[in-house]
């Protein structure tokens, strides 16, 4: 199998995770070792949780060790900084002429998490094949510091697929990137009935929880008097709510006033959006049609 | 990494072929060498031509083989036949404590091409792991045949989608299989302007070319005057066509009459189908709605 097979194993794993990483990128990564068999899949989760390749190499670590002491140890690693730890001290040669493929150049820089480049390198892995380079100046240099510490290095593997697996953590760093979620039926119909599953609200929640503003029409507010809250997901923070709306004339009384700790706006001069730079418009085909030419990303259920 | 991982590899390869195998089944196939490195992945191209396993096996011998004579020798070989017989001759040993991982049980008989389960066996491929067993009384037996002779054989692993993908295939044994294709825009419209890219429509001229016979709405004939042949696909055989219609008022003129050795019939019963046991139906709503229940399979583009 040639190295785009491994590759698009690591960008399905992330586009599965895509924007649920918010505000850090989505990252995919596949670990083979030596000879060739894959010993991880494993993709970026959270923003201040384990990078994408320390997941790989942790369920590297997790395949190849029989001890069953250490891989309690290991799984009782709450941190990114402990998983760091633990493989630094117990990798014992196990990842010697592994190779590690990469949807990001891995970071060489301490962020929320320690630095990936200086990892991969103390744990022997001997190629590393990198999709993407990392175009920050505070995270860039982990090819070059791999190269430096002995790594042969590949860059630029299905470069278009990586750079598109990225290209929202690019926009949200510049501006606010807009995503229009929309469920809808094969005919293109959204009235009457229920519509999603409950695998897919779950998603929609936890976006909702992510996002820094929720953009809703006035017309769904009046009609179907949505609560817009976040209770399917894991951590249920409801974020601010703006209704983009000429007219002030709503039923204060609804569920969506009434959500503790969030603020609800209503405007419609899209500057309000301000400095927030996760916004996730729920809405009709007025508000489809009105925003068209600023949505970044259509998310159809 | 777990059986289902493998076999999801297998499904995956096995999907991209779906409908194009008619009217063989869809299999997938991947083999990984004896410390689990990944030879190839692999599916089912054509009725006649090798199976996925066969396919899988060819190319794990050309990734595993330094020798260019024997690699051209291989990629000369025109038939299942000589695959076979050329992979028995010159396997080398190279597939000893090999793991294959197909979605359907092994034929063990000769049908268009030799039987799989003996050439598995004879080229030493240690595990066997079966998505779903082989109901066909003509083909049965693979398994059984495989663990005889020393393999060690695994059966049902993803079960439920291994049968979902061989579905189509049963069906189409037993009565007509009704395809419905239809290419749209996100908001469900059908009309006006071109809707599909070059890629869709090689597609469904290949389907075009595959099936036993063309279903169309009487409205579509007057309003689009399509000639509904199959130019864009490998081998351009037009089936014939059913205008589904209470009335036989056509313009005899139109490209749709003309194209040769094929028959153009117009009925409102779908009882002209007949024994033909692939039927793909190209129509708008109307025709969607008046078919509904008796549909098998809904393909949107």
């Amino acid at each position: 199998m040639n190295r785009d097979f491994y590759m698009r194993l690591a960008l399905n794993a992330a586009w599965r995770n895509q924007l649920l990483t918010y505000p850090n990128p989505a990252v995919g990564a596949c670990l083979l070792d030596t000879s060739g068999a894959i010993l991880a899949v494993a993709a970026h989760e959270k923003a201040g949780e384990a990078h994408a390749e320390v997941l790989a190499l942790r369920d590297g670590f997790l395949a190849r060790t029989a001890d069953q002491n250490a891989q309690n140890a290991l799984l009782a690693c709450k941190t990114a900084a402990e998983i760091h730890d633990f493989l630094r001290a117990h990798h014992n040669g196990i990842f010697d002429g592994a190779t590690l493929f990469v949807t990001l150049e891995p970071c060489n820089a301490q962020g929320k998490t320690p630095a990936c480049a200086p990892l991969i390198s103390a744990l022997g892995v001997r190629n590393v094949v990198i999709g993407s380079g990392d175009r920050t100046p505070q995270m860039a240099g982990g090819a070059a510091f791999l190269e430096q510490n002995g790594a042969r290095v590949t860059r630029g593997v299905l470069l278009r697929e990586c750079d598109r697996l990225i290209e929202p953590f690019y926009i949200w760093r510049e501006r606010p990137f807009l995503l229009f979620k929309r469920a809808q039926r094969l005919n293109g119909t959204i009235n009457g009935g229920v519509i999603s599953n409950q695998a897919a609200q779950k998603e929609v929640h936890q976006l909702r929880s992510l996002c820094d503003l929720l953009l809703i029409g006035g017309n769904t507010v009046r009609t179907d008097r949505p609560t817009l809250d976040a209770r399917f997901a894991d951590h249920g923070r409801a974020s601010d709510v703006l209704i983009y709306s000429a007219h002030s004339d709503f039923d204060r009384t609804i569920p969506l006033f009434a959500v503790p700790n969030r603020r609800v706006m209503i405007s419609s001069d899209l500057g309000v959006i301000g400095d927030r730079r996760f916004v996730l418009i729920e809405g009709g085909d007025t508000l489809l049609n009105a925003l068209w030419e600023r949505i970044d990303l259509l998310l159809v259920y």
